[in-house]
């Protein structure tokens, strides 16, 4: 594995990150039930690397990745732009990120991240985020959802359900299409200790998001997994997919810093689909399911309230 | 269709596009047989818009698009970013853009576009490129094609398909893979008149790069569209789709160009494939047809004398 030669809380964090992708691997093989997560280590050029676990063609996954990393070395240029006098010339990150696409149409896609960053200057923050993109939307499923996310976050700060759910719709969202990747979820960035909050607490705040995403996802599995599906779900499942890479390719920050510091690209990009179609000018047919999930693709819906 | 109140030339070019694309439409439909193109006119909100035409499910072209469009209006700050003092309040664009993807793994995927520029300072030029991106290198097709380009540019100026096959080993690079998207072509931007050329040979020059993919891609199409394939071949044919994906909402100029005009979205997105995959690490097992392939998306190679 990574030999990561840094301070306490560097460690403390990137062993913390391993013991919950360990936690999660293994309760997503519980639940799929004949799929076996395979594991690739690798290492960065640059400093520090990675331990990307990849679970293909299982009972209920198609493809699902839970990777962690821990990158370290020169902060890049594209790092020093967006990040100002804070970048400093160091930087180190560390993360779980995960993707599962379902075989069924049935089942949604889901994504978490949850990652600690510290710049040479000492700045450090951690963020995250989880959010859902069904093929299909149901609203108890996605009320469900949010409710966990509410509970988690609620322990914490009762403003951060309202603040990350609202900064989960804009970041989770597919500009040109003018619409949501799904029914979003809670995102956040960048939370460093302040007036409200000591650096641990934003810590066990991360690690609270992570430990929310295997008993949800499970749950949501089984509701699903088990309902037909017919070749037309099937087919917009495929249109669906290909949004989801619309988005990673073309907006997603997780994505675009793994190109820009020279991450392992197959770990980076194991966030694509298995396949996906994209078929000129798709348009549903008023009053179908598909219409109706379409029309639900909007920023600002309270999933709890419903 | 678009409403041009512009200068004799920009009428002029744009016009002679729109011809462009009528014979080229023609005759992919003559070559694929059974397919027939439909015809989506739409306006750009801040002026302008186009006639794109795509063609799904043929005997040889799974989807194909074939667009003419026609924007202008006040510079976009991207623009302004990007040409400096060049940029002016004011730009028109006018151009041609096709891709086509076969049925078949045995026929390439092409891409054309040629194009005009113009700010409001009076500053213009032209550009385009083709390249070709074979699921399987044939040499013999990769010099056929290199030749009819070269043949084309050498009417020109000899200088040109050195510099223009150079440019377009280093534009159609997916540099997260560190591979070509195929086996290249031309490619070639901002072609001012110069000492060497007036502004009208630049035109012409742009013109006959447009006239040249008709008859090159039909022979493509006459030599390889009747071979069998397997569905090994098939499934290979999916992930070649899928590094085009990338490479098209990644890095190609003309949809970010097509994204931050606020273009037609299902014009601009024509170029996504109608199906592709993404498999976990895939490599090809040393001695296959696929490992041969992927040997040969490098950039350098001179197809001529290969």
């Amino acid at each position: 594995m990574v030999e990561l030669t840094m301070a306490t809380d560097r460690r403390y964090i990137a062993d913390w990150l391993m013991s919950l992708q360990d936690r999660i691997t293994e309760g997503l093989e519980v639940a799929d039930g004949t799929g076996r997560f395979r594991e690739d280590n690798w290492e960065r050029p640059g400093g520090g690397g990675g331990r990307s676990r990849v679970l293909t063609n299982g009972s209920v996954i198609e493809k699902g990745g839970v990777n962690f990393s821990a990158v370290f070395g020169s902060t890049p240029d594209f790092l020093k732009q967006q990040l100002g006098p804070e970048a400093g010339s160091e930087f180190f990150a560390t993360g779980v990120s995960i993707v599962i696409h379902p075989n069924s149409p049935q089942v949604p896609i889901i994504h978490m991240n949850v990652r600690y960053f510290e710049t040479g200057s000492k700045v450090r923050w951690v963020g995250g985020g989880i959010d859902l993109t069904p093929h299909y939307v149901k609203r108890e499923d996605a009320r469900f959802f949010h409710q966990a996310l509410k509970a988690t976050c609620d322990r914490f700060d009762e403003a951060y359900y309202t603040a990350f759910k609202q900064w989960a719709d804009d970041y989770f969202f597919i500009k040109h299409r003018k619409e949501t990747r799904g029914v979003g979820g809670i995102f956040f960035d960048h939370l460093k200790a302040d007036d409200r909050h000591g650096f641990d607490d934003r810590i066990r705040f991360m690690q609270a998001v992570g430990e929310t995403f295997l008993p949800t996802y499970t749950e949501l599995i089984r509701r699903n997994a088990g309902l037909a599906f017919t070749e037309r779900e099937k087919q917009w499942q495929l249109i669906r997919r290909g949004r989801y890479a619309e988005f990673n390719l073309v907006y997603d920050r997780g994505t675009k810093f793994g190109l820009e510091t020279d991450g392992r690209i197959e770990s980076i990009l194991m966030s694509l689909p298995p396949l996906a179609s994209w078929e000129y000018d798709f348009q549903p047919a008023a009053g179908t399911p598909e219409a109706e999930t379409q029309a639900l693709l909007i920023k600002g819906i309270d999933w709890i309230k419903g």
